[in-house]
């Protein structure tokens, strides 16, 4: 199979590079194809600019979404992000990794989501998403590093629930334009590693071994009949009498 | 008092840009200072780099918050750095107005997070957080552009619920470094504004007049008693049997 690796860091030493060199060898070694895109080796550009839409009128004003819808007819895309979204085609599965920087991606591989999903790729001009779209049948997973120690993530920790930390990555940028999303691999206390390197290892490759077979989050597809087509809302018969956060999106 | 706008869309006449100048208007017709941290038009870079650490030894790996640290002893950072912290230190509230991208802020405003916030300003050494940190005594603010409709991020809504999709922006990148966290203040379907957008200016003036008597997000301070200071997680007496996404951070 075809797997590209977008990768966010700037120390070429760092952790998330060191694994995420451990896990294309082991693609590699399993028979598949791997491309990677290291967005700072790139030196990618991450900020939506009035230039990326070189079809735009001159005077018009720039409204992104509108902007894009217009140029996806005729991919009139600036060539960076042309070479990213041919990757992306090409790939039967994506993976990122990054360090968790303020509980999100870093400014670069925000600037790649917000540029490469352009109208066509990221969104449809049709509304399919969640569970539908341009990157259905295509698999996606993130692998993080996290300073801090798990409890602080857990149910009750201080930084609140991991899974729901990174609920708008996997589920509004990834599962969003169709992928199914793998569960997250996350690496826990990224600057006191010392004897967990090996076994961290492992579990990279493990998650590579598994790629293709692990079961994807069991996220609700907006087609699949739990919602309201109009309102876009969970049909009352399904949606909680109580406010519980993201987990109605979850199939039961 | 003094107010710093912190601002990021790409096309000057855009919601986003209006309404950041109808807060400056109301703010200054109300006597306060008002500072504009434009970040597209100030062309803000927005990646950590190696150069962010003109101090870093040469052949020394940069690993961002071991640099962060040892810089923030003499303030070795770069001038666009200093010149961004100078006026959140000088300010009494910080409002940030963005669209939102792919649910979360364009990267230009996340890489203002992840290269202002150093060590010293957004989190400190002495691991003083959530309620305590160099922001302690400073409000803060979200003013959200939003293509969509509410409904779509409402409690059973398929984006899944507004709040919880800012609680990353609003507890994580804000409350975190010590602001009091005002109510986000959310304009929907904003392509379709038509006849709203009156209604709509008369919100943010509202809000201007208010943002130092509005009460904050009630956020569980990580200080103030409900957790465990070694794990980081909801004392057992506090902590819900069954996880329920963020909502245990609030206070009752």
């Amino acid at each position: 199979m075809k797997v590209l690796i977008v990768s966010a860091h700037p120390e070429p030493s760092s952790l998330t590079n060191a694994l995420r060199n451990v896990a294309i060898s082991q693609l590699e070694a399993d028979g598949h194809e791997v491309r990677v895109s290291d967005l700072y080796a790139m030196n990618f550009q991450p900020c939506v600019v009035r230039e990326d839409f070189p079809a735009l009128a001159e005077g018009e004003p720039l409204r992104p979404t509108v902007a894009s819808m217009q140029a996806s007819a005729t991919s009139a895309f600036t060539q960076d992000v042309l070479d990213e979204q041919e990757k992306v085609l090409w790939a039967d599965a994506v993976i990122f990794a990054f360090p968790l920087w303020w509980f999100s991606v870093p400014a670069i591989m925000k600037g790649w989501i917000d540029r490469v999903w352009t109208a066509g790729i990221g969104y449809q001009l049709s509304g399919e998403r969640y569970g539908a779209g341009r990157m259905s049948g295509k698999r996606a997973m993130i692998m993080v590093m996290i300073g801090g120690r798990e409890t602080y993530f857990s149910a009750g920790g201080v930084n609140g629930p991991i899974d729901d930390l990174l609920f708008p990555i996997t589920h509004g940028m990834l599962y969003y334009p169709g992928f199914a999303v793998l569960p997250s691999l996350l690496v826990y206390r990224t600057h006191h590693l010392d004897g967990r390197y090996d076994e961290v290892c492992d579990e990279v490759r493990g998650r590579m071994r598994d790629l293709f077979t692990t079961p994807p989050i069991p996220f609700r597809a907006q087609a699949g009949g739990d919602f309201d087509e109009q309102l876009g809302e969970l049909k009352p018969e399904i949606a909680p009498a109580t406010p519980q956060g993201f987990a109605p999106l979850y199939k039961p």
